[in-house]
């Protein structure tokens, strides 16, 4: 999916949200503990429910693995049951030597079909590389997360800059806005300015909104670029909305409550 | 599996080599395909071959996700398979916010029962804190790798320091040499007296000895600590040392050959 498409899929469905599917077996509705295949039946319900307002959908693959070879055998179904034109971003945060992340972009790009896949820049260039020659996949990259340990490192000072800056400048070598994006924690409302003067054009994946404590409305005027700009997911605050025999209902619900508030915000910025 | 456990099985065997499962459905013995589960196969015939030379085993969890759930049914039997006593490290080099860390602890200490896992640092303290909670077991924390790419970061000047003597300083505040292992690349033999002199008691991971161009001999003599301290990895010269159908007896020769310099090094610093 191309930076144009993406664009149109947020015209299209006034919307700049991302669903993250960190489908958890002991936080899904009881109820669909007796189907053969419950992280997946959830996952279809949240999908429908969800699918009008969402323009992308972010599955953890924490919460996959930890279930072994079964977890891999939902995650695909899920990759395969989401819409065509939604985007799909594996959160993975991978970074390994070079032989190890073709395997890793083999892996999310091949095995799974994901658009996506958030990186950790820490092992440098060589461990981004392998991403970058699938010409119409994307890397997303961490920049400055939205957890406290962010702090510890990615916030110190070298030179006049702090890590972070200094890592998305390094990076802006690798590759351009039309295969990068940067994470960016929604609740670092102070230095948006700063990245937006570096990356005044690239796709920020945003987390941190709602469980995290980011504010939509801020974070949105922040960071929007001409082209939007932005995916701001939500994860536990819309996939456990409700947990009744009919909790798609609410999950549909809050979806939608996020993506009419988007709309707002595109429309007051005159982006559509 | 505690430090002195470790020691004690480096003692035994006077050998502190760790062996890189990168088992690549396209590299191994050919006939091996036909078997129900070659990654498997051939995993159990290195084991074989090796684990009387070997007192650790890094499945690089790359490989085995590439082939989606049947890559981690493979993963399973060959952790299952290795005997008792020797040390399991997942080569996964994770780092994400706390809750996502806790479920790779838990996939990592209680589906797969590793005894230690790779972290990349680059999110700090909370998404480290998740793995140190399960006391028996242990974290092995990215300081400077072996490749190309670790020159983009981990050897940023921060005030006195390189970036990577920062991230093991504070990571001292974490925990401590009875639970925290740090990655160190072979060909650093520059960084080694910097290295021991922050952490003289802490192993250390290597990687980088054959096929990335480290020396075993110089490494060994910078590296050891009072305990070695040291878990030297090699993949693919040992694992992919030979294709014929006897392949394993190459192997086992590989293995014991670095066994028997490991030896001689072990005895020259009176450590055995």
């Amino acid at each position: 999916m191309t930076k144009k498409d993406l664009f149109n899929n947020i015209k299209i469905k006034k919307s700049y949200l991302c669903v993250g599917l960190d489908s958890d077996i002991h936080k899904i509705p009881k109820h669909l503990l007796e189907s053969k295949d419950p992280i997946f039946e959830f996952n279809k319900k949240v999908i429908d429910a969800t699918s009008d307002f969402a323009i992308a959908y972010k599955p953890n693959l924490a919460f996959y693995e930890v279930m072994g070879s079964q977890g891999f055998k939902s995650l695909k179904k899920t990759i395969e049951y989401i819409p065509k034109n939604i985007f799909k971003i594996a959160d993975a945060k991978r970074g390994d030597i070079g032989n190890t992340s073709s395997m890793y972009a083999k892996t999310f790009f091949e095995t799974f079909n994901f658009d996506a896949v958030t990186l950790s820049p820490y092992m440098g260039y060589d461990s981004i590389k392998p991403y970058l020659q699938y010409k119409d996949k994307w890397v997303i990259l961490l920049a400055l997360t939205s957890n406290e340990g962010s702090n510890d490192f990615q916030k110190l000072e070298v030179g006049n800059n702090n890590l972070y800056e200094i890592i998305i400048k390094k990076s802006l070598e690798w590759s351009d806005e039309n295969q990068m994006m940067y994470v960016v924690g929604a609740n670092r409302e102070k230095d948006f300015l700063k990245i937006r003067k570096l990356i005044p054009n690239h796709f920020l994946l945003i987390p941190g909104i709602g469980a995290q404590g980011g504010s939509l409305k801020n974070i949105s005027n922040l960071g929007f670029s001409k082209e939007c700009g932005l995916l701001i997911n939500s994860s536990r605050n819309i996939i456990y909305a409700d947990s009744s025999i009919d909790f798609q209902d609410k999950i549909a619900l809050e979806a939608q409550n996020i993506q009419m508030k988007m709309k707002s915000l595109l429309e007051e910025q005159n982006l559509i």
